[in-house]
């Protein structure tokens, strides 16, 4: 019996990858990912080079992303499917061989995977490789520590309900946002209305081709690998 | 002019360190870390066998761990004055070579190299590597996802007052509390109340050696490196 080894491979850069994810992937035969139909996705774009010659890939792209708005029952009902009929292809090769699942980031932080680990944990020994989190990559780029001494950090998703962001916002020591894309306007709003705006930074594509970094009051636009930070104040000796 | 590398070396396991963690590490000449008087330390402990031939250690080791409260002033003075030697003696290196510095997890999150990087920002170049933090090295020993959907993430400091810590762990999906040690008793005591004691794990060592993982109601005495999680429960198609 093969396993699943779900290898996190960080935020972007491919020299952010683990030794561990470097090692699985050096000999994989089975190389699974999750993709955008008709794109190659971020985590293949990360091990490009390094996939091993004769090795199979298998794309499993996502048959809906923001098509359909997530409170729809479609949309649970599409990815159900989804999860469940890969569920049952990779289960099915572990009969005979090992599969790699190539993630961006940590796995089990906000990570695909964990739809697929939900289903397979039963069934399949599973092997999960953590990686440098997308927001480590980001603050890091930002030249500056994210938290200090005593500091708390909460990380936000942008799509709560704004008034959530707003009273999130002005009760943290460091902030992290996340899934910004469509909520940049009310993202915006929350902590303008927080006073901490003018704090806040916008890094989009961290540690990739094309990294940006500025302020998020100047952004109009963000693609789906971005991240706001806010940056501690703790103690400092 | 050589530059300072301060490298993230995750969270314990050295295979889980960065390609470019070890690249760095591959040709360094001097080699920095922090440690206690007397130990060496735990990020020298996760390169143990990968340090070159001919390379000069230098063990930073803090004039003050737990001796002294930290309200006291003579802390910070003692502190102050230990990272103002070495800002001193690093950045003289600096005018002919590149020294490497060694963190254990990710450096820009709560890690004690932030004290010299603010004290050397603006005389020597500074290239800060991030590593998997220590954090995403528990949780994924647990064997499940820490945060799904839109939960918020909560990383708190066991160091906070106790109505504090009540406050904010009755208010997260998912949690992370570091800098146990002698808060162990408060904390419990704050989950306790919270009714979330009994959802609590505690890692120890997590991916070293004599890792251990259970219940954090179990726990009567951690070591320093520990960290309790609680996961988060959201969206999950």
């Amino acid at each position: 019996m093969g396993k699943i080894i779900c290898v996190g491979l960080g935020p972007g850069d491919p020299e952010l990858m683990s030794l561990r994810a470097a090692r699985h992937l050096s000999v994989a035969r089975h190389i699974a990912y999750f993709c955008k139909r008709g794109a190659r996705g971020q985590a293949r774009t990360i091990v490009d080079g390094m996939i091993p010659t004769g090795a199979v890939e298998y794309p499993m792209d996502y048959p809906v992303t923001t098509e359909i708005p997530l409170g729809d029952p479609r949309y649970n009902a599409l990815l159900q499917t989804f999860y469940d009929d890969w569920t049952e292809r990779l289960a099915a090769i572990t009969k005979t061989d090992d599969v790699v699942v190539l993630c961006e980031g940590d796995p089990f932080f906000y990570g695909s995977f964990m739809h697929l680990h939900a289903r397979l944990q039963a069934r399949v020994e599973i092997e999960i490789v953590p990686g440098i989190t997308g927001m480590s990559g980001c603050w890091t780029q930002t030249g500056m520590p994210i938290t200090w001494g005593d500091d708390v950090l909460t990380v936000l998703m942008a799509t709560l309900p704004e008034e959530e962001l707003r009273r999130r916002i002005a009760d943290t020591d460091a902030l992290v946002v996340m899934k910004i894309g469509r909520n940049l306007d009310k993202l915006k709003r929350a902590l303008e209305a927080e006073g901490k705006l003018e704090q806040t930074w916008l890094i989009e594509r961290g540690t990739m081709a094309g990294q940006k970094i500025g302020p998020l009051s100047e952004a109009t636009d963000v693609p789906y690998f971005s991240i706001a930070v806010i940056h501690g104040q703790g103690r400092r000796p």
